[in-house]
């Protein structure tokens, strides 16, 4: 039989790309029992949140005296024998004594005459109305808690009521599981402390803010971070970095930068410093860690992109402190208890491609329709922090699953409250607008999730049965009408059609438009790109239409391949300069002052399948098309104009 | 119509005993209109868990330039047209720059070709096996976030992953709800700091634990409280503190004493500095609430009982602390909110009366018997600490329901994880060495919710399916023989005896035996009390079978009617002198430095149906009753005697 140690170095070349549960598998047989776990004492008051190390035994009983448990008269159960309403018991003032609730109970007495049940006279004895039993309203000494009693089981977290209790039984001071010593070493040329960065930043520097999310990560875990500044791509440096770490701390994190290529230098650290248990994880993000140990100190490299550096820290480093806190082999929900999440059961909204072989996270959003719970996947791709921030919750998809269904039940970790019975769906044609009235249904109590797919992406979507509601700007070139004609087409029973404004339609160029475009004729020329809009977006069908009538191929046309899903995403791309000209309204060429040639007025309108007319949340969507707040905000955005 | 001062003046009569959604009503209605909001900028890393006040908006594009996605060569995509494996082109090394991830793609190109599609030459061009379209590999400017989007919303707590995204989108501050000051007034004359009580206190003298439980509870909403030093009961001295409180805090809490009667201050206190708005709730416990406003800060009285304290707490105090961090009104499952509890379905083991009228809150544990998760209802009582820090969530019974049958389903709000899967349920006689057991069946993923119910109660309820384990140890007095005759008469299928050890029975007397206490005869003393069990406990059953073979009628016995549910019960009420004399093992006279007079070695016999003993927790059950550890823990209890 070979010991870990050899395993460890024989099994390190395969150790490449392993699934998570080989890496748990590695962390219980190389790791843990290079550990250890320590115990600190520390007051009752402070320990809240905190992990029992040690069983907590009661000092003393609770209550430590007979106590009454009512206001009355303190006597012998025995001197009310036989008494009643219609048969008194007269007890002199000497053979009873006045109790408050709590007061003690004298040993001369062995029960409690409540005060409803007597009348004083007065010459000062008592009339008993009642006959007692022997131990009536007393409290024995020891009814809540005994003396030795176990009070707190080891591996418990202290809450408000159980250190109440401590108190109560006398323990002031209480053995926890000390937090490990966690350091993080962020290392790149590139990034930057978010409050060193400049207003307008260099291009290729980047915010440093894996830092931040991870030491949150542990302060939900109630573990501190020491974060150590930035260390340059340099082996040598991180080499003294990792060493002066080791010296401090139960664990090590090197963060990546985001970039990686030639200059990633953790590995060849870790190889040269200690040994590296495993490399490379068949997880979609995460691949990138590196798991090693530097003398009995085991140190974690997390990858560069934001979500790949959450799910290792959740899949990886949670692990490794559960096991500081409470001991414990990594068994259950693992992933649940990191996230401190709620599972719920919910459905893919739309079928999804996963990696065959290969663990994917995804990002999700929930949302009910008619009484189901579904999961609406965000945009993956591990750099992309809005939808980290934005997801209600997680699935970590089986490698075994690759082509998953619409409708296929999925696990999510829930890690957010969602408000289900107000929260709607919406599918439709991009605004900027819409989101700033997000804030007020949240006020409200409603909320909704909204999906750019595009005017006609929109419109099959309820057609389909997967939204509350829609949005569109379709303009059908045969009969120069708008909405209409689409509406009708796919409309399944009867759809409740809301105007809500007319937004200007036109052409975004670079501000005093150097390249001189006037109208889409120009996007045919040689020198011009443009970016174009989804397949279905009102915005695309107009540009589709209007080339037509130009007589323009959409294949002379540079970049109208290239996608955008949004109207400010289009306008970026103009203003920083990788397309020349793009379709997009008003607002859009406001918000990155770009110079803007009207084109043509088009009407936004809501459109909601009549069986969600009566659905909270549409409810409270209308009453926010109202509001003056909202109002106002659109009005600054400029190029939308309010229906008579 | 009439303003909310007159309605508040002309009501106050009749608002005693009200519901609690009159209550939310009443703070709606009379209490948020009179308070203040405030909003504090706080820098991004200190702002985890906390509330956005205000929307959050991008200060900057992310990324804020254009950025290569892959390792590789920036070019031009024009430049790769028509590439293939069978038919490369070649680019000069002036038209093509290497990048890593995360690099700017400089303006002169518009695409990223990955390091995998292509070659470099000896002359330093490059060999490019792939036509790329234009802006491949590239992630635009605000791919991720856009310049003045929305990315926090106002009444979202931040999260590790916001506040990352904060920081990327160079937000650095952000606008938080600052939480109310909450200044917390302990009152009563029998109170008493803990760390100041003495080792052995003074009977009367009673820990004051609720400010920690309190001030606990709102730590976890992100409030802080102040606690000031204990105020006796005197009404011009409480009077002082409040007044003091109300200049420095936006919500008061007087905390009374566990003690009632005629020391009660409160009420008076506040009527003459401010105004009440109501006094006494519809629930049970948390009736002796008391609520009123003093200089427009609501003041919160709050029960003496810890129960019925943190019961006011999550039903009074969450709402307002909510509506400070979120300015919301009272909507939604509150109650879930301020325990940060799951609701989880469960049927109720065992019927259960309820007052009607009043709202109940039951203590439970969770368990899972045959795939259904059942409801185990805790001692009551709102004095009972144990029972609240040992639930593992609580019930709200609606004042309709009174009469609740077994299997009713319930809404347990529950705020600890449960392993249901190895969790059992353990349902006969009880012993103190059986609680020892529980840490070691923690420490291996085992769980085990202990009824002491007697043994014969044990007998019935795994006859009834009510439990994976019971235990006995039944005299027949016809045969002289232990167990076997009930088991016979009760099992349904089989069940499976594990004889654990025999336990020394006896009679326990104060030590020196100061009533001369020889046997169970000298229980019919007219000076001897005695403490006896539940009907069907083993113990109880021996008392009975040994006074019948001495002709003592149980009607001549004081104190047959005391009933204990554990032999520690029993032990205490003979050491605190409640009683002269009970029924016992010898490990809980030994517990109290009792004397011990030896009645009879009894087998204690746990008790497994068939159907349980592949169940993951009885598996771990039986491997720990072996270990070691346990074994020793029982020896020094005493009167122990493990089987040959």
């Amino acid at each position: 039989m070979k010991s870990g140690a050899e395993l460890g170095h024989e099994g390190s070349r395969q150790r490449e790309h392993i699934s998570l549960a080989e890496a748990i598998e590695i962390l219980c047989g190389e790791v843990f029992p290079h550990l250890r776990r320590r115990v600190v004492k520390t007051p009752c008051r402070s320990a809240q949140g905190r992990v029992l190390a040690e069983d907590v035994l009661a000092r003393r009983n609770v209550p430590h005296y007979q106590a009454s448990a009512v206001d009355g008269y303190a006597l012998s159960a025995a001197r009310t024998k036989g008494a009643s309403v219609s048969a008194p018991v007269e007890i002199d003032d000497t053979s009873c004594l006045w109790v408050n609730t709590g007061n003690p109970v004298p040993e001369e007495f062995d029960s409690v005459l409540m005060v409803e049940d007597a009348s004083l006279l007065p010459n000062g004895s008592l009339r008993v109305y009642k006959s007692l039993s022997l131990g009536a309203n007393v409290r024995p000494v020891g009814e809540d808690v005994m003396r030795g009693q176990i009070i707190g089981k080891r591996g418990e977290r202290v809450t408000p009521m159980s250190a109440a209790l401590f108190l109560a039984a006398g323990v002031l001071d209480l053995p926890l599981s000390e937090p490990p010593v966690v350091t993080m070493i962020p290392t790149g040329d590139e990034i930057e402390t978010p409050e060193k960065m400049e207003d307008v930043p260099v291009p290729g520097r980047v915010a440093e803010t894996n830092s931040t999310m991870v030491a949150g990560f542990l302060r939900e875990w109630g573990v501190s971070c020491t974060i150590c500044p930035i260390v340059a791509d340099d082996r040598v440096r991180l080499e003294e970095a990792v060493l002066d770490a080791v010296k401090r701390s139960d664990i090590v994190l090197v963060g990546a930068g985001t970039a990686k290529g030639e200059r990633d230098h953790a590995e060849a650290a870790l190889a040269s410093l200690g040994k590296i248990l495993f490399k490379g994880l068949r997880m979609k993000p995460g691949r990138p860690a590196i798991f090693g140990m530097v003398q009995d100190t085991p140190i974690l490299c997390l990858p560069g992109f934001p979500m790949s550096s959450a799910v290792v820290v959740w899949s990886i480093l949670y692990p490794l402190i559960r096991w500081f806190l409470f001991g414990l082999s990594p068994e259950g929900d693992l992933l649940r208890e990191a996230l401190r999440a709620v599972s719920e059961p919910m459905k893919l909204l739309m079928p999804h491609s996963s990696p065959q072989g290969i663990a994917e996270w995804l990002r999700v959003k929930g949302v009910e329709l008619d009484g189901t719970r579904y999961a609406v996947p965000l945009p993956s791709g591990s750099s992309v922090m809005w939808a980290m921030a934005e997801a209600d919750g997680f699935t970590l998809l089986h490698p075994e699953q690759f082509e998953l269904p619409k409708g296929i039940s999925v696990s999510v970790l829930l890690t957010k409250d969602i408000s289900w019975k107000t929260r709607i769906l919406f599918q439709g044609s991009n605004d900027p607008a819409l989101e700033h009235i997000l804030p007020l249904l949240r006020d409200r109590g409603g909320d909704m999730v909204i999906r750019s797919v595009g005017s006609l992406g929109g419109l099959a979507a309820l057609r389909r049965g997967e939204g509350h509601v829609g949005a569109c700007h379709l303009l059908d070139p045969e009969t120069g009408e708008y909405n209409t004609p689409f509406i009708q087409r796919l409309q399944e029973g009867v759809w409740k059609r809301v105007l809500i404004y007319w937004r200007m339609q036109g052409i975004l160029v670079p501000r005093s438009n150097p390249k001189g475009i006037f109208s889409v004729e120009d996007f045919s020329r040689e020198t011009v790109r443009i970016a174009n809009r989804q397949p279905g977006a009102g915005t695309r069908v107009l540009l589709d239409a209007l080339l037509k009538e130009r007589g323009v191929s959409p294949e002379n046309v540079q970049g109208y391949g290239v996608v955008c899903t949004t109207h400010l995403d289009a306008a970026s791309r103009v203003a920083s300069g990788s397309a020349d000209a793009a379709l997009g309204i008003k607002a859009a060429a406001d918000a990155f002052g770009l110079d803007f040639l009207p084109l043509a007025e088009e009407p936004y309108e809501l459109i909601i399948p009549g069986k969600y007319l009566s659905h909270p949340g549409i409810e409270i969507l209308l009453a926010c098309l109202q509001n003056s707040e909202w109002k106002h905000r659109v009005e600054l955005l400029g190029g939308y104009r309010w229906p008579a």
